[in-house]
């Protein structure tokens, strides 16, 4: 990627992580730093206090360019319990309506002495045009991009996955579905490549797992029986209706029958297979209910780990200098 | 109502209060607890600091369904004044507009370590279903749920009538004008029946005074004047004309005739008797400015109140383990 | 002004700021008050803990009738750097819109025991009818009022001035473009009458200068040319397309050619005159880009600035009981 072409814009010249980006090219180190940390926080919200002080006094801005109530609602928990301000920016209605630029409203809560802004934008590669233009004292965290990248979910991912099986290197793990839009797909098989997993395969109709897989050394199976087959972890993703067009997908009964995760799909895989999902689910859709709430899944789980794993993110961005 | 069939669910076992989600059901002793308290907190929000630390580090999450500024606003502030940290959903335009299920929300939220959920939603009952399916930890309080309750506008007003007027057990109270769409109304029979007030008495046009209400031991007057013919307590509702089809109402013009409190009417209730409503008020509908800004107006004492007892039921619930 | 005939309603008897509602009739005292108290809190955000508790426990309410992202944001960060609790109004979809009346909102509002309200609102004069109807115990300030005042800005655009000019009584400032829609234009022609500013110009067309500046003792210029010529600052405003009937202006493109600062306009002024900028700016409509990211430029030391004197005139008026 040009966006990535000279210094890894993510690190200062240290290797440490200044701003959150893409998993691209993150080191495995700082990966494993993010999910160290996270296990430290994992306690917090579970303390009668869900407060630890390392972000006092600093103000987080939650640039939502593109609304997703439910990731703005993790930030904003991740940074209130580090106990930062949180200054949630309902973008859509502002300045930019007016014709201020992306840049120049970056500038602008910069001047305010911003210290972080969490962004989420439908386009691809703005918060790396935020964080290569934006005041050194700020960090930027991608709440997720187009359809690029996300990779807070591909690290609570990675968090989940090793919390249940420990040791990347010796699993195989089934990412199925609508892959071609989604950015968590794309995090999550950059994460799994720079962790060591061996076998990593995307499963779906031809019309949603793009071509360019085979060459990030993705196995492509258009058969669901032989995609899940003795899988350690399956990652099903959310059939994403409301970004595709009509000809694209022959309907959600269909793609049910064939992708939809059942318990007898499911019996395909290893009996210690663990089920994930980035949710919101579509029950019967893309999963069955059985499934869903089956003793397998650890869709909630990752829900947990995921306030841990942006306060791990914010907190170790904060502590590191430009 | 079947939703309360079984066990009371805002109790637990020791008959303590866990979630507040109607005060039909709730034992006599447990609304003078949250009374007691509430005055407690009264003086709280006249401090310099107007802040305890009662919960501090516990994350509110105001889930509103429905909108209502003034309402969610009151619980913003009484969660805030407690130290807690507060999350605003807009649920309206959030994953539920996605498809997710009502549950499949609240599952996710309690995933995050939510401590308290507030809840406002068009549909009966909808609190009752969160608080039944919820994670134990976390705690429910109705802030409205259809036509059905409103808890704690129904506690704020008792808080009210006991603080101008002590002793429930000698008391004549009128609820005026449209009974028939209103959740305080029911809030305000069931608790002033728990509190053991002799004379309750319903008053509006038949259009709007529900049938069932004799049952409940509530005088029905569709005349005005022996309405509130020697009451101690006159709460006046809104009239609710979003909520109304033209057919059952003739003309604001005409109810005002007929059911507005005036100062002429008012001579009829006892001379110390106390005006109130849930607010916001219709000038020159239910009410005449000169009552609404008069002497025996507590209108504004109830705002202020209604702080006080939100305070007191949040602290209240968080202190209690299911 | 009718509003002020009688006493200023912005300070109290012992002639200290209560409320901030324009800067007209504000004494150079307490405007001098207020910049140096916005010196020393400008160094607060650029602590590490960019917080001071002089607010702690106070809530103050953001009531935007009018949507301004920007502001609203911007006082946002100075209450919390402040420590005070904010709850934000989203006042367009609250009880307004069931018809309750500006007053009653307000006596509700304060009846939750709010300390400070911060409005901004669409009809001129509707902070100065807030104040005077509000509780003895809130302070009002407004954020921007029709056409009529935008007063914070006014200060931060003093402290601008003073930060790189030090003497206001030997400047020569130039306020160029749609004054005639600009409550910014009127807040700075005031403050820099009251801080003894020489030689002030207003710089426009005809259809966006009004006549009556020259009875404020201002220049009026149609010339761009001489407008600028020896200013030690220039005010550049935004031309709101949005308020403007297309009749009063003739196109974007021949603003600029007149009006729009280039370098070459820039060149008339003094070598070391400053350029500000309320932001948001339109470049290439009254701005050029060459110009708003040049030396001379001060458009986000503003922004910086601006934090401060609302921290500043927030921490005064909460200091002084009426």
């Amino acid at each position: 990627m040009t966006m990535l072409s000279r210094r890894n814009p993510q690190l200062n010249r240290n290797g440490e992580l200044i701003h959150l980006l893409s998993i691209e090219g993150l080191p495995a180190a700082v990966v494993q730093q993010i999910l160290d940390t996270a296990g430290t926080f994992l306690s917090v919200s579970e303390r009668e206090v869900k407060k630890v002080p390392l972000l006092r006094g600093k103000s987080v801005f939650n640039l939502f360019f593109e609304n997703s109530t439910r990731t703005r609602t993790t930030f904003e928990i991740a940074a209130k319990r580090l106990s930062a301000d949180v200054i949630n920016l309902d973008i859509a209605r502002s300045s930019t309506a007016k014709g201020e630029s992306l840049l120049d409203t970056i500038a602008n809560l910069s001047a305010m002495h911003a210290d972080m802004f969490v962004v989420r934008h439908g386009e691809s590669g703005a918060p790396y045009l935020i964080a290569q233009h934006c005041a050194p004292h700020v960090h930027v965290v991608n709440a997720g991009d187009g359809r690029h990248s996300h990779p807070t979910q591909g690290l609570l991912d990675m968090y989940t996955i090793r919390h249940y099986k420990k040791d990347f290197r010796e699993l195989t793990v089934a990412i199925v579905g609508d892959i071609v839009h989604s950015r968590v797909a794309r995090s999550d098989i950059n994460a799994l490549t720079t962790l060591g997993v061996p076998e990593i395969r995307a499963v779906g109709p031809k019309t949603l797992v793009p071509g360019d897989l085979k060459e990030m050394g993705v196995r492509v199976c258009h058969d669901m029986t032989e995609g899940i087959a003795g899988a350690d972890v399956i990652i099903m993703l959310r059939l994403q209706n409301e970004r595709m067009s009509g000809a694209m997908l022959p309907s959600a009964g269909e793609f049910f029958k064939n992708y939809g995760l059942t318990p007898d799909k499911l019996a395909r895989a290893k009996p210690d297979a663990i089920v994930m999902h980035p949710g919101p689910i579509n029950r019967g859709v893309e999963i069955d209910s059985a499934v869903a709430d089956g003793k397998q899944s650890v869709i909630l789980p990752q829900v947990t780990f995921g306030i841990a794993v942006r306060m791990a993110v914010m907190s170790i961005i904060a502590g590191n200098t430009a």
